[in-house]
């Protein structure tokens, strides 16, 4: 008996039956009505691109640039659909860039959080308290919580299976009908673990 | 008596005598003198501008810039002293920038790394296999590595203490007599832990 070969074996099918499937987010803006009425004039309608993995979300065709007091970057993508509030999602490297300090927060958790403008070709606006480093955090199903055995809010850590291995801890779990299994995290967290396409992560609770 | 409280103090004991000091680098380049001279001239001197963490190591006044396939990045700064061979270390955010695949290597280690041009404001070289990703590593005397219960190559993981808590695994032990205990993370790997001034990490056997 090849006690290696048994644990190696055991692995892959922990791998296989329990892996989270990773996706990066890049930088990108959810508008408010108002703000898009501001920036492409009241009767523009924005022009979807492709939908994105979870259900009822897409990217716009057209971009907006952001502009902090020490940087700009240029050319983020605009998700729908419309919110409420403005939200900005950056990673700490724009951050870092733009000249802000947003905090770490969930999605539309914008108390406190740092401002900046935005701008196109043919207008600006300022968006007050709208810009944040998006928490990690996983998607799921009722079901999926019930196979991992997690609950909706619970922080759990996630070892990503790359060549740069990394355990990402205090990642949330958000469970809705509406979800599809998916792991959300930024442009550092993955360049940090040196992340390639198709990177899978493990569950730790 | 109360169970938490003593955990707790547990916790903070552990912390004050395991912890190492982490040290951000940014992307810097090793000149060899034969590309000192390329650049900077025959009879030229480069200037030390401070000292680094680890003795014998210093940061040059005079800068570079690295010209990719796909973009440039200015002013990196140059660390002395000179080398046998020129070494580039960048972050994959800036690898992204540039557009190359450098692999993820401990210094001095670039069979089959990456190519990039240098250049300064009166020159241009090309370092053949030269650009790397350092690969995260702590350095430490022979007494830390017998207090950590660690030897020199060993592979451990190290659990940075911010408030985006990561623990990055695969961290190479560098064990030397003219070594300082730092560990050497990059700003991927900083920005990804959230890593503010003075953090520190847990080492984990």
């Amino acid at each position: 008996m090849n006690v290696d070969l048994i644990l190696k074996k055991v692995m892959k099918k922990i791998e296989e039956d329990y892996s989270i499937p990773i996706e990066v987010s890049a930088r990108h803006v959810h508008l408010s009505k108002d703000h898009i009425e501001k920036l492409f004039g009241k009767e523009y309608s924005l022009t979807i691109k492709k939908n994105l993995s979870q259900p009822g979300q897409y990217q716009y065709q057209e971009r907006v640039n952001l502009i902090g007091p020490k940087g700009v970057i240029t050319g983020v993508t605009i998700l729908g659909p419309a919110r409420d509030k403005t939200q900005v999602e950056v990673s700490r490297t724009d951050a870092i860039k733009l000249g802000i300090k947003p905090p770490v927060r969930e999605s539309g958790d914008l108390k406190d959080s740092e401002t900046i403008v935005i701008s196109n070709e043919r207008e600006v606006v300022k968006a007050t308290e709208s810009v944040i480093i998006a928490k990690r955090h996983i998607h799921m199903e009722p079901k999926d919580a019930e196979y991992f055995g997690v609950r909706d809010k619970q922080s759990v850590g996630v070892k990503l299976l790359s060549n740069r291995p990394v355990i990402l801890q205090d990642v949330t779990v958000r469970v809705d009908e509406s979800y599809k299994l998916n792991m959300h995290i930024d442009h550092d967290e993955a360049n940090c673990a040196g992340c390639e396409e198709g990177v899978v992560g493990l569950l730790i609770v």
